[in-house]
């Protein structure tokens, strides 16, 4: 006969994964915990960002830095100096749940893996959204503009970017052409969540910079693949650039064309089915085989997330689907932006750190580029006088995880020094939070009452 | 200058993970590649079931099974001899998407767990839903029914199942122990479904069989406690058994007291926010704090959820709250019941294999009295004389996830031989799926039209 003292036998949750239930179990519980503070910090900070008047991601993305691996250490990911040890939601599970000091690295490790995951699932959900509450014609109706807005805003950040950190740092050749690339971004997912918020995602402003910001996807893309092969061997590879066009044009104009023939069938599949699910799992398919396409073809996932919600936008159940895709949104889009808040280490930004100091100084060139080159593409919109133009400049702004690719690939192929490296980084993270406070303010407040979202739940 | 064919630089998908991008790029398309086949087996499955009047989630368990390790081998999981070989969505990635064959069992594993923890998070989901559907008066003026047929639906197949193993047999006093302790349990997963399906899940039979399930699970807790310390050490830990329930006593009273404070807080919060998912996130947060310390003091984390939804129904929001968590169950829920399909190794069935004959017999046995067992609970039911003892009987058959537990300790302890082990197995998955079917048929149809769901859909 024991005693209560020595209950440390671990039960599996579900338990179907036999070989390792122990395990199993804790990973749950160390989703369910990491998912509580998401939650919390999202809920929080969008509140309190809310009633400032500033757009509620700008506080989940405040919110994600302070539960992260800047301050709370509650929700921190491998890599970056973080191990299982440093995670506060671990170290909770070994005091409450008796997981053990050995199986916490793994643990640490799947939960990681897990939440990760889900923010990306989070992110590809809030491009599908954004696409079913987009119109396709609208859209084209602005695309020789928001053409013109992504080309100019990726060749004068580059450019400026590129010669000034050759001229007035004396950085060399292809760490300056890397960091020029790396100022050329447009983070789509920020800028789509904030013009959805202010109600502004179908003005014709909002139009131009959803365009646009897709377009800057896949120059991106292009961008990023010239600059690593660079990087790698110091020549372009030629071919894999025209693959990559040519792949990416496809791809979009396959799934216009391809989505005026899917929309019948999807209705008339969604009207046959008779049991739970019958729209929003079609839809799914539909969104997560075209995620996938992107993603093979060397796309984004969301570019594929986002051509399946403008395809279905195109059918009589849209507005069904809307509403049903909200609440799925409002579980996992948080994920999204807390995760990455969560993974932004406010270290770079101490100038206390002496190695901090001559990043902080390129910095302040970097992020002078990146807001002036991209406002001033603005200034390129032609044909629509009563537009505003700051709007779309500032639009175009965050770089957000798009930023944060170039760094870590630039990390990973040794060609960026620390200091530059930690400069990208910097201008990618005040170009993200800055964004939605500055494009809360170039937008008139007039006419901001309620999302299209906000108004399809009251319906 | 390099040609097409090198084309296999990957990119990451969103690259926040900085030190290993291609890896979660490739785990994300895995991802998605599961859920679409996920899918795809669902509705296929669900959609059949449905026409040939069978409740749809037997379709899904099916559609699990065909694209599992028994058929297909789309999606599989690690254990039971399956590794990333096995796995065609992995061979699939590593032809179209250039996943390299090193990495592809860091991929799989990773692929795996994701899905294992989406799954729990879709049954944490269901229960919480169906807490959201029930009634805690109507479950508490049930409640002396519901403890009679638990308790008998534990005491009858136990002590059958043990004394039957071991005089008819000849099994050991202890594996017959634990043989007959697994036919004690009830998947409260599937009965609620499927009930929920049937439109009948507040039926007064309904409410008991819930009610008994409800029971039932912590009952298996408790000698699922019992048998593993028996088969450890072969005594009793009795301090750990007086844990458990003191432990599963004080939760499910202090949910029920806590819940009638915390609803007029959880409603002043909600009505407070302002942002998007002003309801959805509070429920979810608090459901799943519930599913975190059911899980801690070693009950199941469904359990917590379901006691969640149970107190969440009684407050103004909860109609709005079921229409908001009908998508994300339909969008969930469908991944637990297609994965524990395709965890369901049918080759333990296959009598040309010599070493299952001696299991398969025993597991005809097992099976008689894992039916007649539970089958004759329905007329312990007392001072209900319009009741469908039948029905109530026939819901506390399916063993689920909860018989797998068993299954998995015992094996993992080493007590059950192995035409033993297999046995309890083929009892847990015959059970599992003749239940939906016998539920259907001891209802009469004349009052299924619609579930709750479907109607709060058309609302």
């Amino acid at each position: 006969m024991q005693f209560l003292g020595e209950i440390n036998f671990s039960f599996p949750l579900l338990a179907t994964n036999t070989t390792e239930p122990a395990d199993g179990s804790m990973v749950v519980a160390a989703v369910l915990l990491s998912l509580v503070v998401v939650y919390l910090a999202s809920k929080v900070g969008g509140e309190i960002s809310n009633r400032v008047g500033l757009p509620p991601v700008l506080g989940e993305l405040v919110g994600g830095v302070f539960v992260g691996i800047s301050v709370m250490h509650l929700l921190v990911f491998p890599g970056g100096g973080a191990d299982s040890s440093t995670s506060l939601i671990i170290t909770f599970l070994q005091t409450t749940a008796g997981l053990s000091p050995e199986a916490a690295p793994q643990v640490f490790a799947a939960q990681s893996e897990v939440i990760t995951v889900l923010s990306e699932l989070g992110v590809i959900i809030l491009l599908f959204e954004i696409g079913l509450e987009s119109n396709l014609k609208d859209l084209m109706a602005v695309g020789i503009q928001a053409t013109v807005v992504a080309i100019v805003g990726v060749v004068v950040p580059f450019t400026a970017g590129t010669v000034g950190l050759m001229t007035l740092f004396g950085v060399g050749a292809v760490p300056a052409i890397f960091a020029g690339a790396a100022l050329t971004a447009t983070s789509i997912g920020i800028t789509s969540k904030v013009l959805s918020e202010l109600g502004k995602l179908n003005s014709k402003e909002g139009q131009i910079i959803l365009g646009a910001a897709v377009i800057d996807d896949v120059l991106g893309i292009i961008v990023l693949a010239v600059v690593a092969s660079l990087a790698k061997d110091g020549v372009v590879d030629v071919g894999k650039v025209i693959y990559l066009i040519i792949s990416a044009t496809a791809f979009l104009l396959g799934a216009i064309v391809l989505g005026n023939v899917f929309n019948k069938s999807f209705v008339a599949i969604a009207d046959n089915l008779k049991t739970r699910g019958e729209l929003i799992i079609p839809a799914f398919i539909f969104a997560f085989v075209m995620a996938y396409l992107a993603a093979v073809i060397q796309l984004e996932a969301i570019l594929g997330a986002f051509a399946a919600g403008l395809v279905l936008e195109e059918t009589d159940k849209r507005i069904e689907l809307q509403k049903q895709v909200i609440p799925i949104a409002d579980m996992l889009v948080p994920i999204f932006f807390v995760t990455v808040g969560a993974k932004t280490d406010l270290g770079v930004l101490n100038p206390a750190i002496p190695s901090n100091r001559e990043g902080l100084i390129m910095a302040i060139f970097l992020i002078t580029v990146a807001i002036i080159g991209k406002v001033i593409t603005g200034l390129s919109v032609f044909g629509q006088p009563q537009i505003n133009r700051l709007a779309i400049g500032v639009g175009m702004i965050p770089r957000g995880e798009v930023g944060l690719v170039f760094a870590g690939v630039g990390a990973a192929s040794g060609v960026l020094s620390k200091p530059l490296g930690a400069a990208i980084i910097m201008m990618v993270i005040l170009t993200t939070f800055l964004a939605p406070p500055l494009l809360r303010f170039v937008f008139p407040e007039s006419d901001t009452l309620a999302t299209e979202s906000e108004q399809l739940i009251k319906d």
